[in-house]
Parts: C-alpha cells; sequence; structure tokens
C-alpha cells in the first residue's frame, strides 16, 4: 500500500552509509505522507548491508504500526513530534555523524562561519537545552523532539531556513521538504561542524558577516534566488 | 577439532582491517571456548590479507598451544588473565586504533561525552594505572591484563557493562559476550574516543548527565530494554 | 564550436570530487580561450555524476552565453573578473575544500610553513579583506573576483607565483596556466591548508625560512629549475 | 642489468600513494646493491599511475645515471648521503606524508608517547636543526642528508633503532634494511605523528616511560625478541 513511499525513505537511509554519516546501525530516516497521516521510517537495529523494501515500517501519527513486520526505530517519536509541530517539513534524518556531534556534546550552537554554511542554513544551528531527569524519565524520544521545537519557537526560527539542530548530549536531526532533501541537509551539517571545529581552534572570536550570509542564503533560496537551473 | 571456534575468530579479526581499526599486522582478536577450557587466537605478526583459518592458534588456559603450526599473538596471556577474571566474557579485540591509543598515550579515561557513548559503555572507559618498572620486566603481557582486572576492581565495574579499557601508555582493549560483539565495541570506543578528543577541544569542562546515560545504557541493555528486534 | 575546451573544462571538475575537493555540488573550474575571447564553466547545480560534455557551457566576457543549454556556475562573474586582470592565467578552480575553507572563514593567510607549501605557492596564500554591504549587494561575484585582485596588487604579487586566494568567511580560489593546473593547484592548497592548520596548533610562533622557501620555489620554477623531467 | 634491484624499488614506490602517504608526485623510495656500488631510485616528478620499472633510475655513488633515461628524483644527493654514512641501512623513502610533515613544520622531534612508537623506533624521532644560508645555496639535497646524520651523531644513535628523521621546515625521511622496510617504517611514522600531535593536545606534558619504551622495542628487535614467527 505504501510502497513509493516506502521506497523513497529505503534510498534515503542508504545514502546515509555512501556518505560517511553512520557507523554500525546508528542513524535513521523517515518521510511524512500528509494526506494520509503516516511515516515511513528505518527499523530499529537493522544493518543497512541487509535492510530491503519490506524491512521499512510504516507507522501512523500515534506510532502504531500500520505496515511492516518490524520494531519502528526507537527515535519515531521524536520523528512525529517535529512532523507535528513543523507543518512544512516532509522528511527527517538523526544521524550520530562525528563532527556534529561534537558540537551536540559541548551543547554548543554550530556557529555560521562561512558561505558554505549560509547556503543551506539561515544562521546558528541550534542546541536545544538539556533535558530535565522528568523528560528523560517519561517519553523520552517524543520529549526529544518537543524540545527542538521549542528552542524554534523561542527563536522564532523557520525550520525550513534552518533544517536542522544539534541535541545537547546527543546529536544532530535534521529534516527538509522530503527524505532525500533531508539527507542532503545533514550531509551539509557535517560539513559545516566539522569546519566550523577548526575555525574556531585557529580564530576563536569569528562570526560570519550578515550580509554575506543574507546573500547567500538569499541566492539560493526565495523569491530572488539565481542558483542551479531555475 | 576447533574448525567453528577458528572460523569465528578469523572472521572477527579480519573485521579489524574493513573497519580501519588497524595498521600493518597490530591487533588481535580472540575467542574463549569454557567448556573446552581454550581460546582461539590471531597468529603473532601474521598480514591480514594472507591469514587463513589454518593460521589460527588455539591454546588452553595456561597459553599451550593445542592446535596450530603458528606463534600465538605476543598478547595472548593478556587474553588469557581477561578471560580468567572476567567470567562473563567470550571475545575480546586489542588494537591500536588510532583515537583510542591517544587517550591511552594522554594516560586518561575516554569521558562518557554523549549517547553514542551511553548506548554501549555505561560512565567512563578506565585508562589503568601505569605498571611498575617490576611488572614491565616480568609477564609484561600477563601483567596488562591483571592491571585492567585491578582498575575493574578498584571501581565496581561490571566488565560487560563497560566493555573496555585503555591501557596508560599503550592502546585499548575491548571485550564482549563473542568475538564479533567484542569487534563491535572496539569499533565504538574508537568513534566515542575521537569525538570524546573534539568535544574536550571545544568545551573543556563538560561531562554526560548521569540520567542521560541512565537512559540511553538501560533502553539498549538489561530486563527494560526497548532497542531493536526483541 | 568549442568542444576541445568543453573536453578539457569536463575533464578537470570531474578531477575535483576524484580528489576528495567537493562536496555535492560545490565547486566550478573554468578555462579560458583568450583567442576566441571565451570561458568554457561548469554549470550551476549540476551533479558531477551526471554531467556531460554537453552540460559545460561557454560564456565570452561579458558573462553572455555563446554555447550551452544550461545556466552557468553563479560564480561565472568572479572567473571572469580574474581572467580580465590577470592576464597570465588560463584556468580557475573553485572550491569549498574542508581546510582551505577553514582559513578563508578564520580570516586568515594561509601561512608558508614547509617546502610543501614552497613547492607550489611562493609565500603565503593572501586572505581577501571582507567586502562592503554595497560589495555585497551588487555584483558580489564579480566584487569576489575584484578584492582578490586587489589583494595581488596591493602586496605586489604575481599571480601565477602565488596561483590562489582564500576569501574572508568563504573558501579558496586557485588558478594556472590551465585548467588541469588549476586543480593541481587547488589540491595542494588544501594540503598545505590542512598541514598548517596542525602545525599552528603545535607551535603557534614557526615561519618558513625564506631561504628555504625561495629554494623549493625556484628548484621548481623559472629559468633555473632543476625539478621533473627537463 | 639491474632489473630485480629495479622491481623492488617500483613496488616499494608503489606502496606509497597504496598507504595513504603521498600526494601527487611526492616522495620517492630507493634501495643500494653495496656490492655493486649503485642505488635504484625513482624519477623526478613522475605520477605513480604511469610509472613502469624502465622509469626506475640507476645512479652510481656519486649520483651519475648508470642505467635509466630520466633524471633521478632530485633527492636523489640526499638518499646517497644517507648511504654513506649509515653503512647498515639498505633502503630509503621521502614523502611529505600529512602528520610527520606537520612535526617538521613546527621543528619538533616526535616525541616517543606510546607503545606504538616503541614497537619500531627507539625513543624521539629527531628533527634536525635548520640548514644555514650556504648549506642552502649549494648542495641543498646533499646538506639535507649530511643534517640527518649529524643529528645522529650528535645524539649519539643507531640509525636501524630510529629508523627516520624530519627535517626541520620539510618533511620525513625513513629508512630501513631494505626499500619495503623503509616504507613499512615510513606508515608507522605517520601514524605515531598523528598520535603525538592528538595526544600532545589531550596531555602537553606525557612522555612515555622508559621501561616500557625497552619493553617494547626489544620484544621485536634483537637477541630476546619474541614477537612474529621466529
Amino acid at each position: 500500500m505504501y510502497q513509493q513511499l516506502k521506497a523513497i525513505v529505503l534510498d534515503a537511509n542508504l545514502l546515509l552509509p555512501r556518505h560517511g554519516l553512520v557507523t554500525l546501525t546508528w542513524g535513521n530516516v523517515s518521510q511524512i505522507d500528509r494526506e494520509r497521516g503516516v511515516i515511513a521510517i528505518k527499523p530499529s537495529g537493522v544493518s543497512y548491508e541487509q535492510m530491503t523494501i519490506d524491512d521499512i515500517v510504516v507507522v501512523d501519527m500515534d506510532g502504531r504500526v500500520v505496515e511492516g513486520r518490524l520494531n519502528p526505530s526507537s527515535d519515531t517519536a521524536t520523528h512525529l513530534a517535529l512532523y507535528s509541530a513543523f507543518g512544512s517539513i516532509g522528511g527527517i534524518v538523526h544521524t550520530h555523524s562525528r563532527h556534529g556531534t561534537i558540537w551536540a556534546q559541548a551543547g554548543r550552537d554550530i556557529p555560521a562561519l562561512g558561505t558554505t554554511h549560509a547556503d543551506y542554513f539561515y544562521g546558528d544551528i541550534p542546541c536545544t537545552r538539556p533535558l530535565s531527569e522528568g523528560e528523560i524519565a517519561d517519553d523520552y524520544e517524543k520529549n526529544t523532539g518537543l524540545v527542538i521545537v521549542e528552542e524554534f519557537q523561542r527563536r522564532g526560527l523557520d525550520p525550513l531556513a534552518v533544517p536542522g539542530a544539534v541535541i545537547t548530549g546527543h546529536a544532530p536531526f535534521c529534516w527538509g521538504e522530503n527524505a532525500l532533501d533531508a539527507v542532503h541537509n545533514a550531509l551539509v551539517l557535517e560539513e559545516v561542524a566539522a569546519m566550523a571545529f577548526s575555525t574556531r581552534l585557529l580564530n576563536a572570536d569569528i562570526h560570519l558577516d550578515q550580509a554575506l550570509s543574507d546573500k547567500h542564503y538569499f541566492r539560493k533560496h526565495g523569491a530572488n534566488a539565481y542558483y542551479g537551473q531555475r
């Protein structure tokens, strides 16, 4: 019933090891079908080498499996919380990619330090506040999604203009218009995270000029974009 | 007589170069058969490209060769000391993987700084105390195992909850329920060692929240685990 | 009409992913035909895997497309400004290669710290001054080229003796006698950028001896060169 | 006439790109035939992909070509100076491998910080003193060899116990009993250089215990060695 959605989600998951974004079975990608009210997502703890379309799990917005014989990713509740709050996004990726995770572990925003960053993320990539003991004990995965949403609301950010965040003590979540776009953003986050780390070691005080950030973001996004084959 | 055990140990050894955990012939994997009182282990100084099942050496718990025509790894006595003291483990891996070795050389525990770590290691990965001149001069390899055991006893650690250690001035040892599980843990140790190194350069004071460490470890291990296909 | 020029430019562009100098579609290479007053350049936002000779765009010195059905790289105006000012160069490469970009983001020259650098770049690789808001708002890409030219004039540098620069907050541009030579220099810039980063962490005050810089540069370049098969 | 020697030298040179020790045409390997008073060495500036046995150049101890149609490596005089002074060595490798070069550029010895180092190098890997302007101007390549020899004599080092050095502002030279052994040591130098760099960032004061250095070096070398298949 959901073959096309599952095929996209399988392909997007298989891009993670190809781009060097995952170790072992870490990481997962989902995509939503908002009309039918379901998401397709990677199964929990299954290796990428052996994954087939039949392993992809389809769940409804309450997390109940509607197609598939395996358990969905243990992070499914995080995905659902993000889809519920961010109506414009269509795909989500979670990885423990090395450099993104470093910023998460350090409890720091990934600062916008160059045009590579500005081409895809409009401003710093937020690091969420720590979860409370209660938020960890009950509904931990759902609360992981909610703390991202809270951070975006607090800062007044558009989730498609800043398509990712790092979770304090954990790792990045990225998203986009669909699953492939989300993987694309996850790859960019990893690269700009690596560059920001070394840039800050060379020059601890540097930050990107706002005019340059605007220029690069808006030459690729919005009504006046002129990058690519439009 | 030990074909199956040797086949597992061969496969586990060959995973080391595939995961980028070894240079040249460095590193070795063993697995124990506790009923028969033997371990199978990599031969000393043989290249991974040419290794076959007949090169794997089987020794008894006193280190005497019971099958195989080559010398066993020079680290065999370390493996035997660990199997003797840690009755719950079934496989051991030793590598000089780059980032794990950095922490060993620095004489520092690999600190638990994120959920990637907490998913596999419950708390910091211990660095052992320096060996005395006497411990280095006589039975050096056996004493390398004993100093790990001493450290785990001193800290009251369960070897399966913290399946690895780094040896001061030397490199990591990891273990697990069997040889493949031990290789898996060696790969995780290398990745979290790399992440911890860079995290500490960004933020020298950070440590992982205990509640988050508990949450991630126990969602994958023990009676209430819910990760994977159980 | 421009098949040979386009073939060279295609080959040179395809070297970027092979040398690990680009992520996704980032980066572009061009070559000029000064007699016919045109340059051939990569199209904007096209993936390297799918690029064919028919995708390469030929534009005149005012940036008007004279052959090709796609939009040229959004950085075309930067290339044209460099070709106009630097009459001796024949090919240009722009990448966001990781280590070169780090120095650009830090707003720092890549210092000459060793003979690897001196073999290809005679002295530090300049970092340009920040663009003004006005220079960013109008003709941004052209101004990116002009600020490189300004920096070379201010320092009195020969563009073939220092075949590259890093743009503050952005990334490197390199050039050479032709497109392949420019790619070659882009690869060297990335490697010396990586080495300079770590060298400075080990020893913040070090700089290359001028006599050693002269020796290495002039054993490969100019009338008394004796490196290679001359 | 020198087919066997040239075949060994070709193979050893081709190992450099396979081990990730060279970029472009950088690096060269030679081996000596002391009975016939010649060395075989890589030609200057030839790419590894196209190199064949006929490209390898044989020169006598005065550097005169006795077989081959290409120019020998521009570093030939360095190799000859080392073979002349170090009678026990049979092969030499020069690379600009990234981490070894970092220590050279920083003008610092690669400190012995772990058993990985001690297994192959007995003590710190020396960094040579800077060459004088006169030594750079005339016979630069020969003087590069002589300054290594001077450093080993000053410190009273056995070249086979410390089979390599880093040249201030330049890069590593390694050697061994033959060309393959020298490549082996160049790979080890690169790995221990990378580890030492990060170790020192974590712990600036650490050094390897002398007893541990002795233990590891002498379990692999000399009359009481017990590592490998002896």
